[in-house]
């Protein structure tokens, strides 16, 4: 198992800083967020240590969705986004990798979701398209 | 296998609309989002017609996240953000679960993240925790 001493987050996964605790798996913890941007805020995180979710195996994925999912229930939110930001320009702030499950109650709580469309033109967006292509 | 036949992306997973498809599993289909905030912005989505992640069965999400990261590593984006949202209020536009892999270059294309901590204090997040406890 991946972990990193001065991680914040393996260090809660090894018990060493407390946290409310929600939910555990062999491979998935989830817990309260203690700043949250909504009543109910709280965060599902694989118990190996990755900064991105790009560096986590795949096999460590698995539990996570139906995790957030039962949070989400939990909440009792109509309304909620799942979220998970990578690398600092993307609002990442702990270098481990962690689902946000956020509900939506009204415009002054929860996730405010800014989009900037591009305008891009179905040429532009297709010569992308065919780039990723190659790479996958 | 549920589908709605006025759904978009159950369209899309028949065939009967087109999509820039970048990889399809049992489960699973990805292609570029046709409004994009970002180069490189695509979806992916489960082939199972679910309005919300908490009306989607475990056994259908095993191959969204993995191909999420796939996705994410084809966009070449250093930094990103994984955004699904539930309803109105959370900035749901097609009522069919979907994942966003949304590459964040810069400030002026990708996700604008608005944090609204609410300065809970740590016994208003205890009781909401007690709660969430007793529904899991």
């Amino acid at each position: 198992m991946s972990s990193l001493a001065s991680c914040l987050f393996c260090k809660i996964v090894k018990g060493e800083i407390p946290c409310m605790k929600l939910l555990e798996t062999d491979t998935v913890l989830a817990f309260m967020d203690i700043g949250p941007i909504a009543k109910g805020h709280c965060l599902v995180i694989p118990k190996y240590h990755a900064v991105k979710l790009t560096d986590l195996p795949d096999d460590q994925m698995a539990d996570i969705l139906p995790t957030c999912k039962k949070l989400a229930v939990a909440t009792g939110a109509e309304d909620f986004n799942i979220l998970q930001n990578n690398g600092r320009a993307a609002h990442q702030e702990v270098d481990h990798v962690h689902f946000h499950v956020i509900p939506k109650p009204d415009d002054k709580e929860g996730l405010g979701v800014g989009w900037p469309v591009q305008g891009l033109s179905k040429e532009a967006i297709a010569t992308k398209f065919e780039e990723m292509k190659r790479k996958l």
